[in-house]
């Protein structure tokens, strides 16, 4: 089929309102989606999205839509065209200098790759996760843009990672389609919320199911001790209690910080500082070992990724599904993170990323890592009645979505309502 | 003075038609401006701009208008109102999802941060090199955001450094303004260039008195290797000739493609991998020792400059006026340059980087490295006639610029002509 049209949609929720979402760098984020469309000549659309927290969705939605020229006129039959068409967007020499391959330009291009992978599931009737399960070793290594990574990663150990789990490959589709895979959830977690409500949501975690939950950390030291303390009394002395601290920290006053929360024991440090900084997370997991160090939802693009694993900077591989430039490139991530051996655990919740990882972390259990141990998706409950196909949650794992797709698509209703700044909620509150 | 309004103009200039600029990444750029002027109530307005090469400009000045809210209204009467804007910029929490710190959104603090200097060194009558040379340490010190970088440079080790160079500045400035600033020449070295182009300037690059040229390399060995031998033949033994590869290698293949180039002995190997890739710049220099490694203009923050000097992967920094978040966060990368005893040599050209730059490099010498040796200001001999106050050459030196501001201001005539799309260049191109 040809993609025949694109356009973008800035879609914004008032999320600051209910302080959902609040952690120690972002303290009133108004989650949002800069949301786009494939149209083509055919019955299927495809849609993809970045996820935002407010201000500035309005320029990422310009740069999706200042890729429409390098997009429309495309055929997407198979696999070997969402390939060109990631390397086409990713080489334009002119627009990459806008990153290169990072910032809003990067997470535009990983917009319209999404959305052509949806176009190409829905438009072969399987949801995401299956169809790459499905895809061909050489297919799939067609995807991947090796350039930069070589050092660490040779085309050839990407190909004996992907070969040895080609068997049991049927075998874990339908393990998955029968268990769903493990999930976390950070509700319970969130800076603002009150100690009652956080105990309160922390023992409901456990009792739904979940393998572990995060709290965000990093505002003040004895409000970390306290909330802490109160959250392992609530769910028991074993069971995983991760922390957040959203970048807030440099060095070493991340290291002397985490050496008061260590007696808690806290299953991962999440982002203790800057994504950008391997060394930095290198120094930090030295200093707070045996303690795991996480990282990922912020980190740029498979280059960072390679270093963070190269110089033993973290445990936790926390990919995104609209951070980098889609899901071609979270494919390197992923037989990155298979080469090093580490786990990849998935950054969700704002907009709809739920949906979008399940795919990702349940193609890396079929077809790169065949591994489900010590793995786990974040899960965050709100937001998920505005999608088409939200993710089914069942005693605490995310069920196989079975929908053809990447389950990207926003409702109408959720468009009508949420459009910015012209949605019936948004008018509604500029009368107020 | 109050900022009354933030405007942006999409200006580009039809470079590809000419190849200037082309090399092994940037085969056919449009060397363009995303261009702001802020308006205030007094005489003064204050520019900036993010160069471009073309394609995503507009996205580019969408980013900047994104910022209008947080800018317009506010004081600027000192150095310290244009921290607090810097600050108030890069903290914001929701904008800062779009980088954090790099990419369209970081570019467009830089611009407007630029902008904000511009106009405080209008309207104290000072050219901006020589008003960042007045300033006390402690002026200097509360521009700086040390967020993510204390484990490297802490503010008392940047004071010692400043500190340091507070005698002397006032013979370094009258040095500058009898000898200027030494220059280096790219403008024979363009990769489309033929043969014959680029020995003739070669040696109109050393009559001309530049301290040095530079070649592109990375297109082919074959081509490399017999133009850097005309090219070392044109100049002498003793001349330094750079070379710069614009992040086209892997890490062995640079290795492996500079073995072949070392016997023409070039001065630095600039950007010869991913800008992101620290640990790459250091395989890399370990590898090609003694061929010093350069990099910079695409180096998206002070965390990735941090880490490179930290990991001993560069031996010159390279810093560009218009990627990083201003003046700010460019003062932050010459006192973490300093920290680590390696000389700053900005990169320049486009549009307008040579006229930022020069205040950059002369401030750098005046109060904060306070040495020359071994600096040098790239410089590319063209787009100049388009700016109100274009560089001097004189003996490939860049004398001292005296007229008061940051060299920012295009003229009328540049924008009438060269605004896209409406400027009377491309509506004549249109019609061709």
């Amino acid at each position: 089929m040809t993609i025949t049209g694109l356009d973008v949609r800035d879609v914004r929720f008032p999320t600051s309102s209910e302080l959902d979402g609040s952690d120690a760098m972002n303290p009133d984020p108004d989650y949002s989606a800069a949301y786009l469309t494939l149209h083509t000549d055919r019955t299927h659309s495809g849609f993809g999205f970045v996820f935002t927290i407010g201000r500035g969705n309005d320029v990422q939605c310009a740069a999706i839509a200042a890729l429409a020229p390098l997009v429309v006129g495309r055929r997407i039959d198979g696999p070997g065209d969402v390939a060109e068409l990631s390397f086409a967007l990713l080489h334009d020499s002119q627009l990459r200098w806008l990153g290169p391959e990072k910032g809003v330009m990067h997470m535009a291009i990983g917009a319209v790759v999404n959305a052509a992978w949806d176009l190409l599931a829905r438009e072969l009737g399987e949801p995401l996760w299956a169809l790459l399960s499905s895809l061909t070793v050489d297919d799939l290594l067609a995807q991947v843009d090796f350039r930069y990574l070589t050092d660490a990663l040779s085309p050839s150990e990407a190909r004996d990672i992907l070969e040895a789990a080609v068997p049991g490959r049927a075998e874990r589709k339908a393990r998955l389609r029968t268990d769903g895979f493990p999930a976390y959830t950070t509700s319970p977690g969130w800076l603002s919320y009150s100690d009652d409500k956080m105990v309160r949501l922390a023992g409901e975690a456990v009792a739904a199911g979940f393998a572990a939950i995060k709290l965000k950390v990093g505002g003040s030291r004895e409000d970390d001790r306290r909330r802490l303390a109160l959250a392992r009394r609530a769910v028991g002395a074993d069971f995983p209690i991760a922390i957040d601290a959203n970048q807030r920290w440099d060095v070493a006053e991340a290291i002397d910080w985490l050496g008061e929360l260590a007696p808690t024991n806290p299953w991962w440090i999440e982002e203790p500082t800057s994504p950008d900084d391997v060394l930095g997370h290198a120094a930090i997991r030295r200093g707070v070992a045996p303690m795991r160090v996480a990282t990922g939802e912020h980190v740029a693009n498979r280059v960072v990724f390679k270093q963070l694993l190269q110089a033993e900077a973290i445990d936790v591989v926390q990919i995104d599904a609209a951070r980098v430039g889609g899901v071609n490139e979270v494919l390197a991530i992923l037989l990155l993170a298979a080469k090093f051996g580490r786990p990849v655990c998935p950054h969700a919740g704002g907009v709809g990323l739920c949906e979008l990882v399940q795919h990702l972390a349940m193609f890396d259990y079929v077809a790169v890592s065949g591994s489900m141990d010590g793995r786990v998706i974040e899960y965050v409950d709100h937001l998920h009645e505005h999608f088409v196909s939200p993710v089914v949650i069942r005693d605490g794992r995310y069920l196989a979505p079975e929908q053809p797709g990447f389950s990207a698509e926003l409702s109408a209703t959720a468009l009508a309502e949420y459009e910015f700044p012209n949605g019936v909620n948004w008018r509604q509150k500029d009368k107020a």
